[in-house]
């Protein structure tokens, strides 16, 4: 490709919005533009990149044994209902009328279309299993989009689903697709990290998320030092240490306690240690539930865990209106003990308790009364919870269950996968397959997704330099940026042309650029855009027996190099893509 | 590909409007499957021909110079509304809003991005000509889908937008756009010709259809025995003959005429030629302005030509109540002597004349009241046009300028190549480009499009027999189609499965039947899915020192060979994909 004729030349000026460097060297460079917040054009340098990672991500899918196919853009929006998506997704879901005014969602993720169509299919045990996948654009009402192509309202997705028998298998293509991430990721130049993470309104029982370490990223999350546990700040898990579990049990005691309605003004009245007082947080769900999240005062709570503890879609905290009128209680006074005897009979009361109250005993707190706080409250003897599960939320220094000290991390989120299980299957009528006995059973699925775009931007993210991108060879738009250095010299215009016709004939990617502008220029331009190698005709170079300098990006260092050895080079190059 | 282990087997059954054999084909061989109508999944196996299509289009765009990029699906209205468009697509358009209250439309098209990035550069003369091109999902909402894939709502087009300095540069784009797309049909085994067409609503003066002659299509033209003529029935022109200009003008005279309101009871009344009749059709436009278009009696008006010499987007007849209250003529009786002056006052009424009436003269029609006529009409002299171009459908039976006659024929439109001129560039404000004087000019656009989805339908309504598909090799999902007849025979399954390696060791595309079903079913399973090749390994194949029987697909007869001589026929065929 001749520089000269590529649409989409670079640019000195920064988009204002441009924090990211991503954002930044991908605007200068000519890859992207935007055309609304968070919907990007790609140019035709960028196109490249792009099909060159999708490349990347079809080989590597094919070879696991997934089969591509493509489902429309456009989902029926009764299927969404089937599942009650059209609830959990909430205002990231846009959907459309058409002019027989059947309404259709615009797909952010596709397991009921993938449910519905595998549903069309008498399917035995024999056919199964199989991975489908599918590269197509999605989209994500975000109310606010990032600039540069980290979060974006439009995007094209690598979205794979599988279909098993049972659990045991799944559980071995779910192991097959996370090694085929790590090696997608890896070919691109990407290290990833695989993090436990939250499924949001996905569904099923667990999922990881693959993270790129970096401080662009949105994606927060705790790991040890040696990286034997990472897990999203949302479900990571750890270590609660024991308190005063062998004292005895006091009697119960209300007391009088002006105070004010923090936990300290609790530490400082009772002069007691905080993790000895109740922590109580009390939501509102979308049903109007009412939920009262109790933890060990020195922990604070989860509201993702809490979320899927109460199997609610959103949450919010409750008003001290609320609490008062409703609840007959008191802000900052609020306590398990008895508060379900005191609320409005309409009120739905939902109590949930973290196992760290059972690491104390005769913790204290609120008495449900202004200025009465309640000592010596005992789980089971004086109060007891609709709901005991894990409800915390980790943070950095705190300990993993075998005893390493987590850290925290940012980084980018370039890919997920989704254990499903029987999730869509249950809901979706039949969605099943016959089994050897002849008799009808569920499918067992799980699903997973790349952001091809995402990924772009996390490469660049991680290779770049004050001078602009270095691409790693198998993302580069070309392996080779041929520079001309002319000064209207017809004869070294001649040379260029020359080298970049053996090029071509040889096979190999080659941007030419062949303005005549000054060198300076060009050479910016190329250390701007970024491909891996880079060659200089000039009068200069061709005074050495005609040689050509070779310089990678990378490298601070050129050579002198004759046409021959720069095509063997460039040939070893080209099989590594 | 192991048959087992591919999602989407064949079926025996037909689904119930499947009017097109391309359908029925395509859907009982497992390439596709309906979501909702107009809406299409591609199966694993349509994907692989929608590859293969998609690659083919990709080499001859690339080859000709177009870069590939792409634009994002969800275009802001804004933009569509800069061109009028909003209103001249009408209700084929799909329009949604964010949830910031932002306007976009699920694009068909894509003029009007395409602009919006080049504005967004300041681009010269140097960076000119270029031809940008991509593959998207494009939306129609059509009132009504055909089954199948020619004529659905969700698609994904190749679009492609040409730059040019100026009309000259662009015709030499055009013409190689027109050859590119000739030759990428070819690729695929489709024989196209070349249609000039209507360009509906996306503007500019002349366009091209690329037709696949087919009695399944929706799109008649009219050409000649010798194809020197071929053009869609909306744009078609044909010599009109002279009648009687050489008599001379008799005075205009109105007489009683109690008749029906027929052409047909105007001839029987007076006696006298159809075509000295005046045929005058009154219609209303999408403004409410009367549009009055006569012609001469024996020819029909062509409802697209006089929409764009009023330039208007919709016209409907107007009523029998319209034409008594509004204009004050009678229905059956309307003539464009002296109309002008009856109507009423507030009512734009737009008289154009086909120019067919300079071949007559002395004509006879109506009064404008009810049972009268006016003999011995003449233009200019008793009656002027507002507007005088030709309105008059071309027929099969009439004569080409040239004096050949033209036929009707049906086909399938697979492609359209537009001039667009300057209608975007003047519309949209900074759609220029700095010329080699310094000054800002308008650049001249062109714009080309291929339907993938019809391109595959169009290959199978051309390729199938009883049986089923006959792949071109082009556009085949495979290149060989392997059938183990193994009978529960283990050393012949072993021989199936070491022929099998041997392909795929040979990078031939391979189709596996490996199941355990009947050989006559495998073998109605090979014909109905149509790869070019059909490899049998059985007892009786191996019998004969080990061969393997070849068939193709297009031909009755097999022949024994060594798997040797099968690698090298094959290494053959794979080279022309």
């Amino acid at each position: 490709m001749r520089y000269s004729k590529l649409f989409g030349k670079t640019l000195k000026e920064v988009p204002k919005d441009a924090a990211l460097i991503s954002h930044k060297l991908l605007y200068q460079g000519g890859f992207i533009r935007e055309s609304t917040a968070g919907r990007y054009y790609f140019l035709p340098l960028g196109m490249r990149v792009f099909d060159k990672i999708k490349q990347v991500i079809k080989e590597e899918m094919d070879k696991a044994g997934a089969q591509e196919m493509v489902a429309p853009v456009l989902h029926p929006k009764s299927l969404w209902e089937e599942t009650n998506r059209t609830t959990s997704v909430g205002f990231e879901l846009m959907s459309i009328k058409d002019r027989n005014e059947m309404e259709f969602v615009l797909g952010g993720t596709a397991e009921e279309m993938l449910v519905d169509l595998v549903r069309k299919f008498q399917i035995s045990y024999k056919d199964l299993p199989f991975n489908l996948y599918q590269f197509s654009t999605k989209f994500r009402d975000e109310m606010r989009a990032r600039g540069g192509l980290l979060r974006v309202r439009e995007f094209v997705m690598k979205d794979a689903y599988s279909f098993d028998r049972s659990e045991e298998e799944f559980k071995k293509e779910y192991a097959k697709m996370s090694d085929t991430y790590t090696r997608i990721f890896e070919r691109v130049g990407l290290k990833t990290i695989i993090v436990e993470s939250d499924n949001g309104y996905i569904g099923g029982d667990y999922c990881h998320e693959f993270v790129v370490e970096s401080d662009a990223g949105e994606s927060k999350f705790l790991t040890t030092e040696d990286g034997s546990y990472a897990a999203h700040e949302d479900v990571a898990v750890f270590a609660i240490d024991k308190k005063n579990t062998d004292e005895e049990e006091k009697a119960l005691e209300e007391v009088e306690a002006v105070r004010g309605t923090t936990m300290e003004d609790g530490v400082k009245l009772h002069n007691k240690p905080l993790w000895q007082q109740i922590k109580d947080v009390l939501f509102v769900d979308e049903q109007g539930r009412f939920i009262l999240a109790i933890i060990r005062g020195d922990y604070d709570v989860n509201e993702i865990k809490l979320l899927h503890a109460v199997k609610a879609y959103q949450l919010r905290a409750a008003t001290e209106e609320e609490i008062r009128e409703k609840l007959h209680s008191e802000p900052g006074f609020i306590s398990p003990v008895g508060i379900k005897e005191i609320v409005d009979k309409e009120i739905k009361l939902v109590i949930v308790a973290d196992p760290s109250l059972r690491t104390i005993k005769n913790a204290y707190g609120g008495a449900n009364k202004k200025n009465r706080d309640l000592l010596n409250m005992n789980i089971d003897r004086d109060y007891n919870a609709d709901i005991e599960i894990d409800i915390a939320l980790a943070k950095a220094g705190y300990k993993t269950i075998d005893g390493k000290e987590l850290v925290a991390k940012k980084g980018i989120e370039v890919g997920n996968i989704f254990q499903l299980g029987f999730h869509y299957s249950s809901k979706m009528k039949g969605a099943e397959f016959v089994g050897a006995d002849g008799t009808k059973k569920q499918y067992y699925m799980g699903c997973y997704g790349i952001g091809l775009a995402r990924t772009m931007a996390a490469v660049v993210e991680v290779y770049q330099d004050e001078k602009g991108i270095v691409w790693p060879v198998q993302a580069s738009p070309f392996i080779c940026h041929l520079v001309g250095i002319t000064n209207n010299d017809e004869r070294i215009r001649d040379k260029a042309d020359e080298v970049y016709k053996k090029l071509l004939d040889a096979g190999i990617d080659v941007l030419y650029d062949d303005r005549d502008v000054a060198a300076g220029e060009k050479f910016a331009d190329a250390d701007l855009i970024g491909i891996p190698v880079r060659l200089v005709v000039s009068q200069k170079t061709l005074a050495q027996e005609g040689r050509i300098e070779y310089k990678e990006r990378a490298s601070e260092t050129a050579e002198l190099l004759s046409i021959d050895e720069i095509l063997k080079r460039l040939t070893v190059v080209k099989k590594e893509v």
